[in-house]
């Protein structure tokens, strides 16, 4: 049987990488079908992708791996091409970004297996239903609810093995402690205008300011609110004659599909962490 | 002698305007080529722009056009189609945008009028020189050079009628009386990010963030730094692999053609102001 | 009670039209809320559409709309703003465009009344069937049966005073005899690539060529297949390392969301004809 | 002193070739900065594109190289960063890609060193002196002319060493003993639309046609005329509003932009050929 992996890594840049990890992928009879690699000039990190096809068990290539990764320092994932990733969904009310992801994912252009979408409000359940999705609703009021929620959070996450927590319009802010204990397994989606806009309406702002570009950012979470490692952005021209309502409708569509593709390429391995950028395989 | 005029205005709104407007028109032989108009919800106001063919002289037009003007409270510009605007272009070292224009004046793509270009650096003298449009250096080192640079840019306005100052990367920032005495003649460019960026090098900082579209934004000046009504945005994707040097190059073509076409815009009337925003008439 | 209304029509271009039909819009106490129009130097009509509020009931408006509708030979049409467009729906396997037209409806986004999906193939049902949306198998295997699809079709058409036919990957050729029947009523979508391809397998043709765009085209059916009036047309830019199968993807996705923008202009009465041309007022 | 160079080849695919030629690269301690590769399915080909930083002279490299290259079979180049493409370009009188191409090249954009400018028009000269690039008139008008014409394009490739045959805007048809003469290095760029047009007016047609897309297409020319492999295609979109002469305006914009870049890409030796594809490796 012919298995198909992807090997991804980030060491610090030296001569020899390439020609060294190629060296264990020939020893076990692979061939590379897929390949990326990208030193950094800012870190002096190297970092690559690899998608491998051979004949023999995993044990096999892992062995031959195991020396060139112990040389190099290298941090390193195999990973079977095609294996949906564990992923649990938050929400709130919004479902644009929630309906969106479970719809790719029926068809098979998203590549997640969502044990559970866990929110602090009722709404979502019957599309999460409609999916046949576990839906889990859990109110956050104050400080304990929210303690709970949290608490909740990390126990789905150790008992599914969860490797993302995707934040799908989920409009509670997480605790300093919750994003550093899953720290580079949280994405989150936020509208994003050109000049930003800060405080509640940003969509009437961006109306009465008549901008004419308006978009969404997919980053990773960090303690530091909205200023995670950016993953994806897109923007769509608005023009004057659109109402806030509009513009709301308009950046939601760029918000779901921003989400969606950072998640899928999350899924595929596309996107490794250099210091506070990221490094987008595609 | 067929006339071909552009009319705009602005009047509050209330039923009857398009058809006391067309009445001018008709009862002066008029033939409408082009019409665009715009409810503003947010102010009550409504604005219109029209094109009009016509065989008689512009005094019958503006005869019949008198009292719907007066009925309205109507503000207007009655102008030829075709007729260049009279625009200084201010610029500081770099010339990416002067070129811009300066060659899309000469290709015959953009009409204005250059009486002078204004810097307070000698850099780009040749370039005018090239395009046979006077050229003036007047440093600003301290208050006193840059009153009078000032002084000097209101001189050239009123000797050359000017309708449109350029900040064509001018790296000077004006005093508030200037920009009273031009208010809505002032336009500027400047590189915009997703999320903003402050300080000394938004290339750099973008590039550490790794932000994935850069862009830019033409707005008119008001004494609110960047803050004036947006004309026109444009956004280019990048990735990763560009370092902050390219990413200055590619945001300095969004500059060049972001500022390029609002000012073509200005000069052919499509741009007109509702509070803080613009009416693009495009 | 308020009444909002879309007013339409096409007429010989001549001095006083605007005029004249504001003369009526305001002899009812009509407010225009937002108007377009159009002179075709091709073929000297002259196009308008017009949004239109107004207290009184239609027929003081229509009232007064008739002697200018008489004096200028206007095709017209009024039509209340939000009223769902009867629609036909005619497929056959591949159900990508019928599935982003149902839940567009679904998600209030597209506004369409659809009484029956006819096909000659049985894929589809259940997806009909999830939205709540009749469906019908009729198998088209010979002459006989075509003729009895189309009898159908027509019966359909009537019976349900359908206003649009829209073929969402109908893979039958209509007779001429209904193109003709229902001339600027019927809407196809095909893909389309630079340079065209013909024959086959399209997709595997422009992945041999390595062609840099793929696209889709939604038009006007005549009998002259695949040569009608073009209303909307997309395009996505694609690489050597795309499979035609990844190829067919990305087309079928801008199959969809390009039928789903032209039904939605046709069901906004944005889509005019000048001829072998469609005048789109967005 | 540190070289840096650019490896580009093409073999057929099996296991080791990556591992190979990096081993090369490690013996003579070059540094890759920059890396592509592709297999193609359709030709069973493996096209790898290295950017190569070292302190060696090029004959080192070369010597490590010298048994890969025999081993596998591998086509190969190896060129120095930064080195322009000696280019060789033909006109007529249409001077758009032209201007475009010696702007760029000016300002430092586009790596190509133009040795002629060739044109069997007058009309470009005083453009080509601006730029100071050497320029010759020669007629055609018959077979002798035409010949002769060729004649000198192959004594200005022999004698200039050329890489590449830019046609910008030329417009006599080439021999198909010159295009095979000079296979894989004449570039031509053409308009391109959705769907396509033959004849004398393209642009008219589009326009009759109410096309919502016009674009260009770059491409190495073949015998088979505006058949050859693409290596770039852009569109912009248009509507009905525009005369056949704003849709010429818009298409020579793409055209230019969309020339210059192929012939960047090819100059950084971004462009290989898969049969009757291209891998572009940008």
């Amino acid at each position: 049987m012919t298995n198909h992996w992807i090997l991804s890594f980030a060491c610090d840049d030296r001569p020899g990488i390439v020609h060294a990890i190629t060296g264990a992928i020939v020893a076990c009879g692979g061939n590379i079908t897929e390949s990326q690699q990208f030193s950094s000039a800012d870190t002096d990190r190297f970092f690559m992708r690899l998608q491998v096809e051979a004949d023999g068990p995993r044990e096999d290539f892992e062995r031959e791996l195991a020396p060139v990764v112990e040389r190099y320092g290298m941090q390193w994932q195999l990973d079977d091409v095609g294996r949906p990733l564990r992923t649990l969904v938050l929400v709130s009310k919004a479902g644009h970004c929630l309906g969106d992801m479970l719809f790719r994912q029926r068809a098979g252009q998203l590549g997640v297996d969502i044990p559970l979408v866990l929110s602090n409000h009722p709404d979502l359940g019957s599309l999460a239903t409609f999916y046949d999705v576990p839906f889990e609703h859990l109110p956050v009021t104050d400080a304990a609810s929210k303690a709970a929620f949290e608490a909740r959070v990390l126990e789905v996450v150790e008992q599914h093995d969860v490797e993302l927590v995707v934040l799908a319009r989920y409009m509670q802010i997480l605790s300093p402690e919750l994003c550093a204990r899953l720290a580079g397994r949280i994405v989150n989606i936020h509208h994003s205008f050109l000049p930003g806009f800060k405080g509640a309406n940003p969509y009437r702002q961006a109306h009465a300011r008549g901008v004419k570009l308006i978009g969404a950012t997919a980053h990773f979470v960090t303690s530091d609110l909205d200023e995670g490692p950016i993953i994806e952005q897109n923007v769509v021209r608005v023009d004057h004659a659109q109402s806030p309502a509009q513009l709301m409708a308009i950046g939601q569509d760029e918000e779901s599909r921003t989400l969606t593709r950072a998640v899928q390429w999350i899924s595929e391995d596309r996107v490794l962490l250099d210091g506070q950028r990221t490094i987008i395989f595609r």
